[in-house]
């Protein structure tokens, strides 16, 4: 779009500006008429569909299959489940009329899928062979929000919800920690971002689970963002909803149900964990455009769009853009620098006439001049380079950033360094909320080791370490 | 799953019964507690993703971008554009509030997304650089229907949107009708089914459009389905949303639009173009299972499961599904054939002591002895035959059902026999509608071709050649 960039607050001036400005310099999001709904651009969704696609590909080995659930859910139907529907009811969006006619019982337009998924497994259940079911859908969900931010907080977002019923409580719970090793593998993977696994405390739980599992990223403002969830929910839904089949005893047995989800809240961890100050850093693995071929005044050089389209044919297999305009190659740089573009290859008459181009790498800034021969050979090794660079600067961040705090002193103390902490607790919830207001920071999640020690806040013995860190 | 398969009818019984018990055999789709909402199962949502899938392909050639709109739009926003919410008003579904806080101003469930597209296009374009923009997005739409069918009419149902915005009218024309083929190559490659192209009678046509080009099928019982709609919308919504953009000669422009869909419908078609009364039929190209390798007691000879393997890494280029329960291979032979996989090849151990294998072909119900060697060899030109002989059984049925009719009674005669009729046509909606109270059959679409004659029901001289058929 020809619109001018607008000026990038810098990270140090005002960090949440920084996330807006990134935002919208990059083509992510623009606002519309109703609080919290957005409209996801080419950009933003393209950067979806790639995480779709991988997600898919690693649900599938796991004999996940997709399919699609209606958007409304019967508000009798919501109110089967206690526990469940006061989680969401003040959020609910409710449809009350079709056309000019009231209706006599309203719906929900769905905040998450669970009494679908319940009703529709109870239509297809009936014996233990027909057993494990493991479905998921791709969607958009609605939770009203009151402030609200792109990708954080949308009263609309896209996720994808996994649903899965079981025999036994053992595959259910191991088929959730199945799935949060595989939200795990791809987090880090694909999107370079290292996360702290571990499990929420019981007041952070998804209503009507019996355990959440987490996994939690840090920004570079040091606080937390929970990127993906992965919840076993025992036979509680099962029971509101009577999933039945019958077992090997040829008796009736309640299912044991798992779910799990990942949204595109994880596209704000994407920005907060690689961006820098001049735009976004895409992994190369997610990126629209991997590599960026621009050339330097090609209108009075037309012999550049033939190198370049030599160029194209060489990196066939990877995702190009081509920006042949008569803008100035600054203007084209910045352009790709601010949409996170990992490789820039500038094609001008000065390095042609030694058959070269200059490389610039996103995340280094570096410039590279490479013969044009030696092309295919060098951009495998640079983008695997980027991924791997980006991936082990964020790492060092978050392993910095986790101090072991012995009183809510240190804690204080570390919170206001924009650090996260690690401590023992053994606390309840109002205790979890009065640390919050001492400190700013709340439980994230109960790390896997245990380790013998004493709560930093009640001094109980306890082998539970937690996370405590301001949150997003 | 263990239920048991319902008996299918006969599309000779009712064709309308055989319908529903193909959807329900083959585990298409799932009813729930809101009338016209319903769960696509795994096996329709596999064909929708095969369908997503290439069309996506096809898009991104024409520089189409995806990106995703809110669901509601705000009722205020829809009433600026008169016509529009005529056509939809009593089919919306609204959202009037929020928890249990009542809203000043009403959201409805979109119907379909030109409005979001419009107010979205409105804020990205500045002047004819940033022409064209082509924009699509996967999503369900929402309109309220009297009588609901599975994939036919669906309260809610899944599309694809595509809106783009150009300079000019020849450029938006035109690339209505680039889609229109699009869809066209798309329908008869992939699915195998063969369409008329035409233009929508005026009365026929989109909401707000000021063409509508449309191709349409013909189902086993005669009766058109319309496949897929591609829309020239002029300045329309451009002038009733204010979408302008500074032209070379300096002055503000509105700019020309276009809108193109392809829905959850046309798998209503996949089946009633092909299946029969075995089941489902499904195209290579886009079936969910392309290839079913299924045991004959391996559980009495482990050394069949071998083979099995064997051949699966022969074909992992394929989509496979292997069936080694110890059910028998009439009931395993039976599965397949209600859900139209396109090839199974059965593993015995009769066969094996010639190293050979079954092949049974769901089209023909053919069975061949193949040589375990030639498999991978045989394989390729067996799903080729198989796609260009369920494409060519389609294109004989629809040709030889066109009738060409001189007068009212000659049509009444046509549509009886359950065919479809070609005639002079220049009336009026009233006349469509009188002719569709004496025959049962209204105008479908306009051909291409032109030829002169006299119109078969007000005798005026006309060139236009229009089809008349009873339609889903």
């Amino acid at each position: 779009m020809s619109k001018k960039l607008e000026k990038i607050t810098t990270r140090k001036e005002n960090f949440a500006d920084w996330y807006t400005s990134i935002v919208n310099n990059a083509k992510l999001i623009q606002y519309t008429d109703i609080k919290g709904m957005m409209v996801f651009q080419p950009n933003a969704w393209a950067i979806w569909e790639a995480i779709k696609n991988q997600i898919d590909v690693e649900f599938k080995k796991h004999g996940v299959r997709n399919l699609a659930m209606p958007t409304l859910i019967p508000l009798s139907e919501f109110q089967k489940e206690k526990d469940h529907i006061e989680g969401f009811a003040p959020e609910l969006f409710m449809v009350n009329q079709i056309g000019d006619k009231k209706l006599d019982n309203s719906y929900a337009i769905r905040p998450t899928s669970e009494i679908l998924f319940c009703n529709y497994f109870k239509n297809i259940v009936n014996s233990y062979n027909d057993l494990p079911i493991k479905n998921n859908q791709w969607c958009s969900v609605m939770r009203a929000e009151k402030t609200t931010r792109p990708f954080l907080r949308n009263a609309e977002f896209h996720w994808q919800e996994l649903h899965a019923i079981f025999a036994s409580e053992n595959e259910a719970d191991s088929f959730a920690k199945v799935i949060l090793d595989v939200y795990t593998d791809f987090v880090q993977n694909y999107l370079c971002i290292p996360v702290i696994k571990g499990l929420k405390t019981p007041w952070e739980r998804f209503a009507g689970a019996q355990k959440t599992y987490t996994i939690e990223a840090m920004m570079q403002d040091g606080q937390a963002l929970q990127s993906a969830t992965s919840h076993y929910l025992g036979q509680f839904f099962a029971k509101a909803y009577d999933i039945k089949f019958q077992g090997q005893d040829n008796q009736m047995h309640y299912v044991h149900q798992m779910s799990a989800g990942l949204s595109t809240r994880i596209i704000g961890a994407l920005i907060m964990v690689h961006a820098d100050d001049q735009g976004l850093i895409l992994p190369p693995d997610i990126a629209f455009n991997q590599i960026a071929i621009l050339t330097i005044f090609s209108n009075k050089n037309p012999q550049l769009l033939k190198i370049s389209q030599q160029i194209c044919e060489q990196l066939n297999n990877y995702r190009l853009f081509e920006d042949h305009s008569d803008k100035g190659i600054g203007y084209k740089l910045a352009q790709q620098e601010i949409e996170g573009t990992p490789i820039c290859i500038l094609v001008g008459a000065k390095e042609l006439v030694n058959q070269q181009v200059v490389i610039v790498r996103r995340d280094t800034h570096e410039k590279i001049n490479v013969d044009l021969t030696d092309l295919k050979l060098i951009i495998p090794k640079l983008l695997a380079d980027i991924k791997r660079n980006i991936y082990e600067k964020a790492k060092k961040d978050l392993e910095d950033s986790i101090v072991f705090v012995n009183n809510i002193e240190e804690l204080k103390q570390v919170i206001a360094q924009n650090k996260m902490a690690k401590a023992f607790f053994d606390g309840t919830k109002e205790d979890d909320e009065q640390i919050k207001l001492l400190t700013n920071a709340s439980t994230r999640c109960i790390f896997d080791e245990t380790q013998n020690g004493q709560c930093f806040y009640t001094n109980k013995k306890t082998n539970k370490l937690t996370l405590f860190a301001r949150a997003y």
